[in-house]
C-alpha cells in the first residue's frame, strides 16, 4: 500500500516558483485564488494555503484541499501545503535555518487537525482569510479548537494572524455552496 | 512535487493482512509491537497504531511513526494507519456503512493533530495504550488537548478508551530514549 499525495494538474500548470509575494494581502490573495480555482476545477473543497518565506515572500509549496479527489480526510490544503513544503525543503521541521521563517498562509482559518500539524511542523507564523464561524456557517465542523488552543501554541512561539482579506476568502466558502459542493466533515 | 507515504519494508514482510484480532488487549499488543519493531529497526518514533473493524478484529491497515525517515512531520503513526484505511477503502469516510464500525487503536495516547485527523477520519472508537503524560514524559509535546477537547469529539459520537497493556507500550518509549531516539517536537 502506498498513498501518494499529488497536485491536481491545474495547479501544476499555474504556479509561478519563482515570484516573491512581498506583501501579506498578495499572499492572501494567491492562496484564495488557489481555493477559488480548487471549487472551479471541482477537485477539493474551498481552501486553499501556502507556505512562504515570511521576509522574502519567496513561495515553498502550496496546497489545496483535497479531501475528495483524493480519498483522504487528511487532506486539507493546509496539510497539502506543509507536507509539500517539507517534501521540498528535506526537512521534518521548518524551523531548521535561525535565518529564514516560514509562515503558512491560509484561505480559511485551521481546523484542530491543521493547527495540531502547524505545531508539529514548526511553522513561525500563520496567516488566515475567512474566520471558523464562516466555515461552520456553510457547514463545515472545524474540531476541538479552544482559545486555550492559541493561547498554548502563541506560548510555544507561534504567531497568528487572522482576517486578512476575508470578504474575498468568504465569498470563495459561498461559490462552493453555489457549486453544490459536498460538506465533508 | 508528489508526496509519497510508504510503509518501511519490515511492515510488509510482518504483517497478515488476514489475521483477525479479537480481543482489545490483542490489538493493543499488535500495535505495541509496530512501535517496537519501528525502534529496533530504526525507522520512527516509537509510535504504532492500526485501524480495525470493530466487531470483527479484521485488520484494516497499520502505521508507524515515520516522522524522520520520510521527512514529514504529520506522518504520526495514527495519520499513516488513518490515510491508509481510507486508501485501501476508498473511502475519505471511515462512516460510511452502518453495519462496519472502525476503531483506530494506538500504543499511545493521539496528539493534537492525530485527535483531530481521527475526528476528520470519522473513525469511531480509539484506544490507546502509553498516555499522554508518558509521551511528555520523554520529551515529547502533544500539543493543545484539553479536557474539552475530548467532551467535543465524545459529543460527535467518538468513543476512547485509554491505558490498555500501557506498562507495556511505556516499555517502547523506554527503548526509544535508550537507543537515542530523536525527539523530533
Amino acid at each position: 500500500m502506498r498513498v501518494q499525495i499529488e497536485y491536481p494538474d491545474w495547479v501544476i500548470q499555474q504556479i509561478d516558483w519563482e515570484r516573491c509575494y512581498r506583501a501579506p494581502e498578495e499572499r492572501m490573495r494567491f492562496v484564495i485564488g488557489l481555493a477559488r480555482e480548487n471549487v472551479l476545477h471541482r477537485t477539493g473543497g474551498p481552501f486553499g494555503a501556502a507556505v512562504f518565506e515570511s521576509q522574502t515572500g519567496r513561495l515553498v509549496s502550496v496546497g489545496v484541499n483535497l479531501v475528495v479527489s483524493q480519498q483522504n480526510a487528511m487532506l486539507h490544503a493546509e496539510i497539502v501545503a506543509l507536507m509539500m513544503a517539507q517534501h521540498r525543503l528535506r526537512s521534518f521541521t521548518l524551523n531548521t535555518d535561525p535565518k529564514i521563517q516560514y509562515e503558512l498562509v491560509t484561505s480559511c482559518e485551521p481546523c484542530a487537525m491543521c493547527l495540531g500539524a502547524i505545531f508539529a511542523s514548526k511553522v513561525r507564523r500563520v496567516v488566515w482569510g475567512a474566520s471558523r464561524e464562516d466555515a461552520i456557517k456553510i457547514g463545515f465542523d472545524e474540531g476541538p479548537v479552544f482559545p486555550e488552543s492559541y493561547e498554548y501554541l502563541k506560548a510555544r512561539g507561534i504567531e497568528f494572524i487572522g482576517n486578512i482579506c476575508c470578504a474575498e476568502a468568504r465569498a470563495v466558502l459561498d461559490l462552493y455552496i453555489q457549486h453544490g459542493g459536498i460538506i465533508y466533515v
